[in-house]
């Protein structure tokens, strides 16, 4: 998390999605590696259990150079691409949820059409995964003294 | 966490059972306020979802001033009071879990008697809960620059 090995760019999204999540009551957790081994940029869990998943794209190369986000799917029950305010927005195609944000804030601009419901054995396996992992970043942190 | 509101026995008990709860493969959270409104010292995840608690007891007095450690079982497949090794471990009754725990280690010295498996609704509902709080607390600590 804001650790210097990506941009400044992409940490102001991250940021501003974060702050977008914690609005929404959404607990936002980042770089998750999912079962497929592809790393979740954000992650995040609802009140009751649901599950957001996006994927940061601080400009256009590193959104053209990026896999099959349709691997996302299976893994959230809404997923979205989150950009900065100057990326080229048109090249994303309609029917996948956008998030722009920058460092202080984020606004979902459009929801996707391909989000469907997790199976529920899916999402616990996912919740808990997310549960070790964020426990021990907090442990990890604090138990550097 | 280590934030000076606890003795530094205290402190030292519950890092040990950090350590304790990593070599089990046991994710450890501290200080989660359970829907009773008690709040665990440690509550720990397992990789299949086993949850332990863990109960710190630094001093006689501490033990002795605690309420109702019977309350606990209901949130955890297992329940165990953590403490110093100079704690007279005597006054703690034999068919509760003990753990013995410095700084630096902790070792299960019994398994309680009265553990049993958690109903799978509330099971879910802790796993929720326990992820969100750790994931807002990686958020809060990484978020203040």
């Amino acid at each position: 998390l804001f650790d210097g090995r990506q941009s400044a760019t992409a940490a102001a999204v991250q940021r501003g999605c974060g702050r977008l999540l914690a609005q929404m009551n959404y607990a936002a957790l980042t770089e998750l590696t999912l079962a497929t081994g592809r790393r979740a940029d954000i992650i995040a869990l609802g009140p009751k259990g649901e599950i957001i998943i996006i994927e940061i794209k601080s400009s256009l190369t590193d959104y053209l150079t990026d896999g099959k986000w349709e691997d996302y799917l299976d893994f959230c029950d809404r997923f979205f691409f989150a950009v900065p305010p100057d990326f080229p927005r048109e090249v994303i195609p309609l029917d996948v949820g956008l998030i722009i944000a920058d460092k202080y804030d984020a606004e979902i601009l459009r929801e996707g059409e391909h989000d469907v419901q997790l199976p529920a054995a899916r999402r616990k396996a996912l919740t808990l995964q997310y549960a070790r992992v964020a426990a021990r970043r907090v442990f990890r942190i604090l138990d550097v003294e």
